[in-house]
């Protein structure tokens, strides 16, 4: 089930499930949201305090989503380093606004899940359980071998492990394959996969935004819109980034049925690093087009304090929303 | 009200309002349309006549919309250069075919509104005044500070002024943001931004295409498409080019409840300057998509004699009225 | 009718309509499918052979299609090398699945029609003969005179020539001009046209993918998605390719009714030619953007034999029958 030869102590399903049932647990218990990353903690990079308000009761928050990296729990094993994710598919509700509840299948108890991040070259391996109740599985963009391309279902109350390199740097993204795939996704089985650069991109506010809809009706058509998971929320609560300090947003688009989107940044223009796969950008502007699973680094800072919104120029998918605000505050270069 | 502080005299909107009475007027009566712009008017470029019978019953001529630049009027203000444009926001109906009227929302009567144009780093200055009957608004893309966003609506009959330098250079848009944006863009609010940059690209015969949808009958699909706001207007009234001279086309994507749509040349190719952020062409090609919202600069010339085609290849979008015909007329290089 | 004047022997509709009744035929008969191409023959490139399930009764064969590439019938006219293809348009039905037939329009019996390929600067010839009982035409992208476009009608039973410079070098499409044009490219008349640049880009293993969607019922939208003509052709019979071998993959977008599709390969990360218009790629992801009559050379090669997905990431589109898989054999590099 590896993609490279072990020497010995193969790890296998049996190891999976013991670890699965001590670390994990079967219960489906919500996995914690991680601390705040330290990526970018060098002193020239600052994070503005998240407001106070910014924890709600569903159990998902988008303001902690928005700059919660995963780097998984580091291994050594036969002299080489492992980096380990533990990811249980599960069910859970979610109250995507005052008159609309949405039952989500998701990764870890959130949606989206966990924004697992690793550094070119790193072993991946991705302990998975599946308590969703429904067949699921977990496929990575990405190199990886067949057997670890994660088109198989894994039943529920079975668990797999998925084991790879991890290449090439830039933004990727992962979600359930299973089919129908629109549904799956759909129902909130997706995350976003950073696979950072031998030399570490230059310091800045680090973040992360998934655009998504919602099919509320099974129509297969969206009614609501959500950037990490829920609607209008970074209007509500606007995302606080500080003056002429550099953002680097990686950004997704996960929307199913409508075929693209646009990401549209007020007052401003952005760098665009196609699929992070540029240590350069290519482009300048503040209007991009992604297709469904496109996904770029975008970079910008701001020049003036104050509010600025950011949105799909699809104003139809702004509107039902997928729309936020950064609350940018004033700072000396 | 503005993003640099003045020393004396301040701008405000009681000065605006004398302005908008006298320079205006509060009547909504349509401003003309301006001559066609000398800014290309180096003796290597031509622009060929205009055929007779472009000038149309309806105020909305989709003729002198293609080569007509608003390059507002020049102040010197305090030592320095302004450019003031002034706007009304006004209603007006619009016979979009021979079976089919359209209560448009507009800027200055004319859908799209004016193409607005400025060099990079000119102080830009929007005396606008809303006589639309709903609120409205103007947000600009490009550079600016919060303030001057746009994003707060306007009450009819009140005026304001965005005020801000010409930042970047490259081809932008101006639209209402007034919610719900889909509404207002459909309606005919919106019109192109040129920011030239600050050593000007090479003579050209320059001119402006908008492509947009009307939701005749408000259920959030379009029922016809255009160019420069009139269906098939381009198809009845080919637009004349000079053989083997160089044509530089501002192109604009402003249609609404369609996530996307291509641009394609007959029977040749363009070059493409990407939201008109740089000086050399980054693509060549002969269909490029552009989601809402995006523009760029397609810059190509014919070598041989005739009349060529132009449409969004989404051949739905095109048959339904956004489709144009280049009558290229026979001249030695 | 040609775009350059011949000195003598004016090769005129009569010499056509001889040429058809004698080598065409008048009666519609199928052109046989040409066999696989010997473009890239250097002993560097070796192709797997196909599945002897790969024929199939409804005559249209997208295992053959995918590396079928009719070079035309080279002769010498007044010194100068003329590359003559002969396309008839006509009817047929094909059975899209189990449930389904479909009354096809399209050119040589085949949807997608013949992959018509040549050289930068050849002259080609194009000798259409309308069998289908609606009036057709061909329009082919790239330069050439406007009364080479194709876009007048030809009556059934009529004949045309279309003779033009293949330029400039990239992978193009032709499809009917005739309207409306969502019917016509819906039917199934339409076709890729490659013309490869002076010097020939390095060997590799070339194949053929055209998307395309079938309006079943009329309702302008598509039930059903295809790779090369038939839906869920690749995952039934996977396209065998060798492991460490370079695939060059000529892509075209030809879906109508949904704006734009993507293209997704598994486990991968392809170069991307934009239009095939560049000798260099210009970017490096696993997931496109493309609109309607977008076309594009992929570049990639697989590390590790098995088999893996490609299809739209508008999984919508891909549930419904536009998806495959490679096959990667295993052989040393």
């Amino acid at each position: 089930m590896t993609d490279r030869p072990h020497n010995n102590t193969e790890w296998n399903r049996r190891t999976f499930l013991k670890v699965g049932m001590a670390g994990i647990g079967l219960t489906g218990a919500a996995i914690a949201l991680k601390q705040l990353s330290q990526v970018n903690s060098k002193a020239r990079v600052i994070i503005p305090p998240l407001p106070s308000d910014a924890a709600m009761a569903s159990g998902i928050n988008p303001m902690a989503v928005l700059r919660d990296f995963d780097y998984g729990t580091i291994k050594q094993e036969n002299g080489r380093q492992i980096r380990e994710f533990r990811i249980i598919a599960d069910n859970s509700t979610l109250q995507l606004n005052s008159a609309v509840t949405f039952n989500t299948w998701n990764f870890n108890n959130r949606v989206p899940g966990p924004t697992l991040r690793a550094k070119e070259g790193d072993r991946i391996r991705v302990l998975f359980l599946n308590q969703g109740g429904h067949s699921h599985s977990m496929h990575f963009h990405g190199f990886h071998r067949s057997e670890m391309d994660g088109v198989k279902p894994v039943r529920h109350g079975a668990a797999t492990v998925y084991e790879f390199d991890a290449e090439p740097f830039g933004v990727h993204l992962y979600h359930c394959h299973t089919e129908p795939v629109t549904r799956h996704i759909g129902k909130g089985l997706y995350g976003m996969f950073i696979i950072d650069p031998p030399k570490s991109r230059p310091p800045a506010d680090e973040m992360v935004l998934m655009m998504a809809g919602y099919d509320i009706d099974d129509d297969r058509h969206n009614e609501l819109y959500a950037f990490n998971g829920l609607p209008d929320y970074y209007m509500m609560h606007p995302i606080p980034i500080y003056q002429n300090q550099l953002i680097r947003l990686y950004l997704l688009n996960m929307i199913e049925f409508d075929v693209a989107a646009t990401f549209h940044l007020h007052a401003n223009m952005f760098q665009v690093y196609p699929t992070g796969r540029t240590l350069k950008p290519t482009e300048e502007t503040d209007v991009i087009t992604m297709g469904t699973a496109e996904r770029h680094i975008l970079e910008f800072s701001f020049r003036y304090p104050g509010k600025y919104m950011f949105h799909p120029h699809q104003d139809y998918i702004a509107e039902a929303g997928c729309m936020g605000v950064f609350d940018v505050i004033e700072r000396n270069a």
